[in-house]
């Protein structure tokens, strides 16, 4: 492809290397630089012909560069490094704090407004298309509920919380839907739903050999905010049974708006959108580079200053061209 | 609320009334007139304080109209009405025979450059929101397939097609998606499905009194195009029974994408994307009204000429600020 979109990754983690792999099916997208805060020589990629650099030269290489897919932690590097870099470049993220995305929203805004970038920032899938889907549904059913449920797939923060309990060697927790409760909002029954009835939390944990496993059960199972709010299933096992069966971070959930028209509301419809992900930084990565796409060519446009998935016209996420697309998708 | 948009509606058949309806629930919008080519005196609408007018008088109306949501059918009136009306107004129609797409695009077009009005084409839910998530759907996981599948839901232009054989006195036909193939596309197995695979017919059929109902049932079964390729099933009811069970609208379906990344596709995921309607011209009209809103703001802003669903930023479909989306739903 002539002119391809020159793309760098900053960080790679899971979702860094989940972006380099998804870039290998988008064509019309080029992989150009990797930037570390490690120092490069030690970083082994998957893409041995494409350079490492330190964090410290990207400035030095914004001409080379159209979007950043930033791929650092929305709980210290995010915040820094979203409004830093959109000094320079074209940005993603998936900063997914909830309540900390206005002032996230404000602060890439501004920086992007001052260098003439675009920012689109909390894309993935929850911030993303469950996001979108939450939109889609309220507007075409403003008379409705919404529903959102996660899983059945792993949390890193409740894993990690499990993992800081004395006599824990690793964990992993799995967030999983309650399935009377997806029945009864798909039957439009609009139940008001708590949060133990929502989902269940299970949990594989590989404990010292000395531990007091009743102890930690116990501390678990009546940890705040994480765990005391749920019924929450503790399972002993080994370390070699938690890296066989357990080294997977699936994910995934479901959006719903049950909603009414008609007359008197007489009228009942049901829409749904569900996700079933082998790999949820896999995916997240998919999506961050479908808006890497649309960023590149918002700003070439001139649509500039932070943007959210919200904002983007659909089309500009495909690779086609709207010909294409209304003859081939519409 | 402070000036609503003004909403016309063109039509008034099932999608008409459906709109209608659907404004109630939109504060921020406010019927302001119906056309039709009937005697205006004779439309009994379900607004009383709303005028009717004849379709002649559109056109002396147009500074009092900020949209037309055209509720004609595709057949014969969208293709005459769409790039008409667009000389004048912004438009929003549900134009859905698929071939003929590009070149109603193009004839919208054409209109809405020249008057400076905005024309969203093929709105509702598909094509419409069930293009949209084929969009999505390809555009996240490049590699993998696309499924559609419609019902279960009453085909009008089936149903008709029963109407219209000898010995008929009423019918009404069901679309229905085959479990399996579903549960196949869910599994992950990515099949190739043919049309009898996918879908199954149901036939209610009100025969008239001498008629041979056995010949009525040969003749639908192996009807060209409408129902030769699937199993059909007929079922001879009374007038009173098609009235007792058949008097909805209902329909619905399924878009999935069974997609896979990771360094050889080891990866898999599935998006789907479900409709349950209780009524099809209320959800479509819903739609149709949200999309009333977005090309309103659209063209407020400058975005003129043809648009479908893929060229609106989602923000413009709800009622809600930038502000709101970005703290309430994403």
């Amino acid at each position: 492809m002539k002119n391809p979109i020159r793309i760098a990754i900053l960080g790679y983690g899971n979702l860094g290397r989940g972006t380099e792999l998804a870039l290998r099916n988008c064509p019309d997208m080029k992989l150009v630089a990797f930037f570390t805060r490690r120092d490069p020589a030690s970083l082994k990629t998957l893409s041995p012909d494409v350079p490492v650099y330190s964090v410290d030269k990207a400035e030095e290489l914004k001409d080379e560069i159209d979007v950043i897919v930033l791929c650092g932690g929305s709980a210290t590097d995010l915040p820094e490094q979203s409004p830093k870099y959109a000094k320079y470049f074209n940005i993603v993220d998936s900063f997914d704090t909830h309540a900390k995305i206005p002032e996230h929203f404000e602060n890439c805004d501004k920086s992007a407004k001052e260098s003439g970038k675009t920012a689109l920032i909390s894309a993935g899938w929850d911030p993303g298309m469950f996001s979108l889907m939450r939109l889609l549904g309220g507007a075409i059913l403003p008379q409705g509920k919404d529903y959102t449920f996660w899983g059945k797939g792993v949390s890193q923060g409740h894993s990690d919380a499990i993992r800081r309990i004395e006599g824990v060697l690793d964990a992993k927790q799995y967030t999983i839907p309650v399935p009377e409760a997806l029945e009864r909002v798909r039957s439009g029954e609009n139940p008001e739903l708590n949060t133990r009835e929502k989902h269940t939390r299970e949990c594989f944990v590989v404990a010292a050999p000395d531990a007091d496993k009743a102890r930690i059960e116990q501390e678990i199972k009546t940890m705040p905010n994480y765990f005391a709010d749920y019924d929450t299933t503790v399972h002993f096992i080994s370390k070699e049974e938690l890296i066989r069966d357990h080294s997977g971070i699936p994910h995934g959930g479901f959006v719903m708006r049950s909603g009414e028209t008609g007359i008197n509301g007489e009228t009942k419809h049901m829409i749904e959108y569900s996700l079933r992900l082998g790999s949820n930084p896999e995916f997240t990565a998919s999506v961050l580079i479908c808006c890497a796409r649309a960023v590149y060519r918002m700003n070439s446009e001139g649509f500039t200053g932070a943007k959210t998935i919200f904002d983007v016209p659909p089309a500009y996420f495909s690779p086609k061209s709207g010909e294409e697309l209304r003859k081939e998708l519409l």
